[in-house]
């Protein structure tokens, strides 16, 4: 197993330290090579994402990284010129983000049910595609554009994926969620696809929200939800609030992935670089770890995936989230869990 | 005072019939005209909005609308042709929506702060202008595109009045919600026009959030916000969360404003044509009668729209949310504490 490790900024560098880790417990044979993107190659270079670079990472069988982003790059530039672009020069067309309440942790909600979710959001294309532009930039009769780009090809393929997820999971639900009554366009170009899928899985039961209808129930009743299939800016959305409703992105894992494998899969918490703990060795690497599992099981190593999951189950049930550690302490823990459950199970 | 009623599908009906009690408590001698617009005209006659009946609404000081929609029409119709119509030929283009946590209103989150907050959200462009198109439409080539278009003019207009709301309320506060990272056209131009409008505004403390994190604020630290500004499309998704988190779209109101009052503007409850429950008298008029207190605002009736909220506030303090009556039954509670305070206040 080659990978290729982006640690980042912030607590990026932190978590991953943990991550790995935790990895080493399962394939202690992996093989890492570290790469230095972020904001500290900008400043230092002008460099995002070298071509050089990115022509050595597709070389690998999956990338993990930390987080990239610091205030004082200016917002944008990391976005679109590093984190973007790998999505787009890998093709992360499946943007992975399971969303669930473990027990032990402590929702927002006041009445939480059970949580168990997977939000399939589309990663190439939509309103992300960097598709407009200004006109008439500072004067009174600046336009500015931006436009989202669907196609037959793109949401197909996504859809497809949330199917077959939908398939393998206990509910066999899946909910797709967009625009469909305002972005007519967009709209009908996913319901259909939906519907013709839909045919080839008569056992997956599916259901329909509008994107703001989604948002409440996400509040109200999020144990509706099994699998959600959506557009780029709709998934961002929804699964930062399916994070936060879970207990918060200090836990979400995610994938970018290239399902047909031609390239690698990068996998990375949610939470960013947070330059405002960074340093303090108290971030929480439990999104990382579980990052690892979406990575294994990507690679096909589901019951090493498992396995991290069971552990970090575990720790979250048991551990005093008033004070659950430090950074390595997490990681021991975790890493000692992983380790015990190979001996044991 | 002239107002157009367009109580529309489903609870539309049910609900404008109390909610004009309560504006005949405080405005007795408003001259109110019925407009039959909705699912069933669109049915019998297949119109959606008249040129001729456009032309009549422009002759009122404002309008109100109970809901419009019903599961007969297939999506987008009304909304595109009638609602959205409405918004761009009366060029509404202030979308306001309030949302405040009522004492004795349930949350659905754990431990709710304060929250009272005025969402300003852009009505007449961003992704809600229609621009958009299918192109090989039903072949694996098929291209779906939906165009955000964002003016300086559009963007300014609402941004100045965001500023001047944020200006007369207590905490003078207003948070920005955009995903400038990613949309980086239009972005750009929202985050400067905010720069340059909050030059004038040195009284206001100003914050941008992505509109991601901001929904996960909007659960974890909601009374955070006082004013946000943000385009149609956040707009729409954030207003519906924000209403989610003070006890649900059954007490959201909203205006769709032409704040130059060159239109006539518009005042509606958020929450639809609920079929689910129409007819059955059981719907809760509360929204529809804040609705109304938001259009005699818009009208310079302050006084009686103070009066109607406070009515409010004291009949959801006091009221058994288990079952707090039927439509009129509620309906008619707050006439009455309009009309006594008339009389002692
Ligand atoms: C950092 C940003 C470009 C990114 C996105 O918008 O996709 C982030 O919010 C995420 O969800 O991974
Ligand atoms: C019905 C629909 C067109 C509308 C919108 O998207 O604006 C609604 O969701 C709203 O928020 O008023």
């Amino acid at each position: 197993m080659r990978l290729a490790v982006i640690p980042g900024d912030g607590i990026g560098p932190e978590v991953i330290a943990e991550a790995l880790k935790v990895l080493g417990e399962v394939v202690p044979a992996a093989e890492i090579t570290r790469y230095d993107l972020g904001a500290a190659r900008w400043h230092a270079t002008g460099e995002l994402l070298p071509e050089s670079v990115l022509g050595e990472l597709r070389q690998h069988d999956a990338i993990l990284l930390g987080a990239v982003g610091d205030p004082s790059v200016p917002s944008g530039i990391l976005e679109r010129g590093l984190l973007l672009r790998l999505r787009f020069e890998l093709d992360h067309h499946v943007n992975l983000r399971p969303a669930r309440l473990y027990p032990g942790v402590r929702s927002p909600l006041a009445d939480p049910p059970e949580i168990d979710m997977v939000v399939v959001r589309e990663g190439t294309e939509g309103p992300y595609a960097g598709n407009g532009g200004l006109l008439r930039k500072d004067t009174p009769h600046e336009i500015a554009t931006e436009v989202s780009l669907n196609t037959s090809f793109g949401v197909e393929r996504v859809v497809r994926d949330a199917f077959a997820r939908a398939s393998n999971r206990q509910r066999r639900h899946l909910t797709l969620v967009h625009k469909t009554n305002v972005l007519t366009h967009a709209g009908s170009l996913w319901s259909r696809v939906v519907e013709e899928v839909s045919l080839q899985h008569p056992d997956v039961t599916v259901a329909y929200q509008h994107v703001d209808a989604a948002t409440i129930h996400m509040v109200t009743d999020p144990g509706r939800y099994d699998v959600i299939v959506t557009d780029n800016l709709f998934g961002d959305i929804l699964t930062d609030l399916a994070a936060a409703v879970t207990g918060g992105i200090g836990l979400a894992a995610s994938g970018n992935m290239d399902v047909t494998r031609r390239n690698p899969s990068m996998f990375e918490p949610v939470h960013g670089s947070a330059p405002d703990i960074a340093g303090q060795g108290i971030a929480d690497p439990t999104a990382a770890v579980l990052s690892v599992a979406l990575l294994l099981d990507h690679l096909g190593e589901h019951e090493s995936a498992r396995r991290i999951e069971a552990s970090v189950a575990f720790d979250l049930a048991t551990r005093d989230h008033q004070s659950p550690g430090a950074t390595y302490g997490i990681g021991d823990r975790l890493a000692a869990l992983v380790s015990s459950n190979v001996r044991t199970g």
